[in-house]
């Protein structure tokens, strides 16, 4: 099949893109002596996250109970719920899953950990535990050494339950090498208390795991970091561009729609809204615009509604006439994934593969 | 099962709530002598489109060929497609559909039309055709009435259309009564227009086609308008109490999450982010936040990453632990529900029913 041949709106991975983008990020790792356990809340499909551990990967990470039952199902044996496991009935079906695969959470809070004890010491099974570190995100995380080095040596005494290490997640907006720099700086000098207060404790850190897209290609000058977790490096989007974490070149997913309306003057009207691309925001830049087309760089994609999206053609280099097919770069490639029931991977024109995003509306 | 025993995040539908909205449209439109036809994209679930035809409405409209097929699949025989229809295989499949139910669908290019009419004549069906008119939201339709004329008499020359009439969207952002009153009397100037162009021509227009949820209890004083099409109005959300639409109470739907953390001070995180609730933006006041917590109004969920809600407390009357449970009424309540595999209906504290979310992910 051609990709021409495709009903529109319809997500495209270029196979060529990706798998440069899985060689460059694996290679990268490995000349590091990091260990590469990607996200894959980027695609939610199986069939690319054993990609990845061909690639090299070690494991996977996830965020929901949800998608590491899809995940597991599919063969795969590491995986990391980089997310805390909160309330009896996720900690059972934790505890479960736990029995076929080798299964480790992050949490930053005792009751959580007790949770989870619990739940992994009457089924006997056994999980990996990462204390989580607040690096500056203001997310989840604790804010300090002794915190951290506290819950740790709970999560050392409790049964079921195996003390790993550290996460962090470095989330901070930062744009460009100076600012990424910067951003190291700040998260080492809390990473050196952390690390020295665990050595002084005699606690071993076994696993640090840290990293993003945007800081991955530098993981090596995080201090102690020996696990990195980066999601959107598989194909990128234009919101990783925009802070300079990728290049156009690097972008490998695409939405293919049609032109369904120009009756309104300066307008094209396309067949995908913020039900195909997600309405996430431009995160760089002046913060407008949800896409880049790239028939045509004047053109703006300006407005999404559910199933329209609004090009601003006042500029554009080119008529736009009803039936036109035109190719979007999403600003955000994770949430645009989770809105299709199947993407396909193409080479050149032509459709070789039809992926089902199985882990989609794994939210619990 | 009690809600308390759902695990989180869940999508809840007060039946209770839901059912007086229901017919509190269905009597309006009643009164008013004109028909309603429910935009079933707020809920995409068959069930819930049948409840609305026994509460009165006397058909559905989508936005998409897959949702109409979903809805004809559980037996619904009359169906406005309200969405251009463009590109030979489309049209192919909605020839298709139109063997099996009544089918209408919104257009403003001949280049539609044309495709729609050569696939339903190869046939042999029939599709009925409403031409459309931007009333100033800018998105699709035509400008003026010679133009609706152009468009109208090439329908009803062509084979397998039936000319049905008009239909236009008065999405314009408008807050309050005073704004949609002389919203309305723009648009009544326009729709003048088209009427007595029509009638001139003697072209009969049997169905005009308008309304949206915030202008919905207002169609009886659009010029003509004998269908409206009001989707959110069967679940209401922030934005329809933030725009003047609707009350805190006519809120159906809401969101029950649990807390996941607290280590960071001033936060508390749910497990519900853009992937639970859509980054969809607040439309009216400052724009900010993305829901209103029900439990305590002085709580804003702030920021939202793809699974973490991010809740500002810092003015919080309320202490926040990890595992406790919350309800959020969302900004948007479609974007919301097409997050989710299902939903459920609750009546008091106890589970009535579990929807599929069966026309979710239909993009094509």
């Amino acid at each position: 099949m051609l990709i021409s041949e495709l009903e529109t709106p319809a997500v495209i991975i270029d196979l060529d893109v990706m798998e440069q983008n899985l060689s460059r990020m694996a290679d990268y790792c490995r000349s590091q002596n990091i260990k590469l356990r990607p996200h894959t809340k980027s695609h939610k499909i199986p069939e690319l996250a054993k990609r990845q551990i061909d690639s090299g990967a070690t494991g996977i990470t996830v965020a929901k109970i949800g998608e590491a039952e899809v995940m597991l199902n599919a063969g795969i044996k590491d995986i990391l719920i980089a997310y805390p496991i909160v309330g009896a009935e996720k900690a059972r079906r934790l505890a479960g899953i736990a029995e076929r695969a080798g299964i480790t959470v992050s949490l930053d809070s005792a009751e959580a950990a007790l949770t989870i004890s619990a739940a992994t010491s009457e089924q006997g099974t056994n999980v990996g535990i990462l204390v989580e570190q607040d690096v500056g995100f203001g997310r989840c995380g604790l804010a300090n050494e002794v915190e951290l080095l506290t819950l740790a040596q709970k999560v050392s005494s409790l049964p079921g339950l195996e003390f790993k290490g550290l996460m962090f997640f470095p989330g901070q907006f930062v744009v460009g090498p100076e600012q990424r720099a910067a951003l190291r700086i700040r998260v080492n000098e809390l990473l050196d208390r952390t690390l020295e207060a665990f050595a002084r404790a005699g606690l071993p850190l076994s696993t640090v795991s840290g990293g993003s897209t945007p800081t991955a290609y530098e993981s090596g000058l995080f201090h102690g970091v020996n696990e990195v977790r980066p999601g959107m490096y598989i194909f990128n989007d234009r919101n990783m561009v925009g802070v300079g974490a990728a290049l156009m070149k690097h972008c490998a997913l695409s939405v293919v729609v049609t032109v369904v309306s120009n009756s309104v003057s300066g307008r094209a009207i396309i067949d995908g809204g913020s039900k195909t691309f997600s309405s996430d925001r431009y995160l760089a830049g002046d913060g407008r615009g949800f896409g880049i087309l790239k028939e045509d760089l004047a053109v703006e994609l300006e407005h999404l509604s559910e199933e329209h999206g609004h090009l601003n053609i006042q500029h554009a280099d080119r008529g736009y006439r009803v039936g036109d097919r035109l190719t979007v770069i999403p600003n955000h490639v994770c949430s645009t994934v989770n809105m299709h029931d199947e993407i396909y991977g193409v080479r050149g024109e032509h459709v070789e593969s039809v992926w089902q995003v199985a882990g989609r509306g794994k939210v619990r």
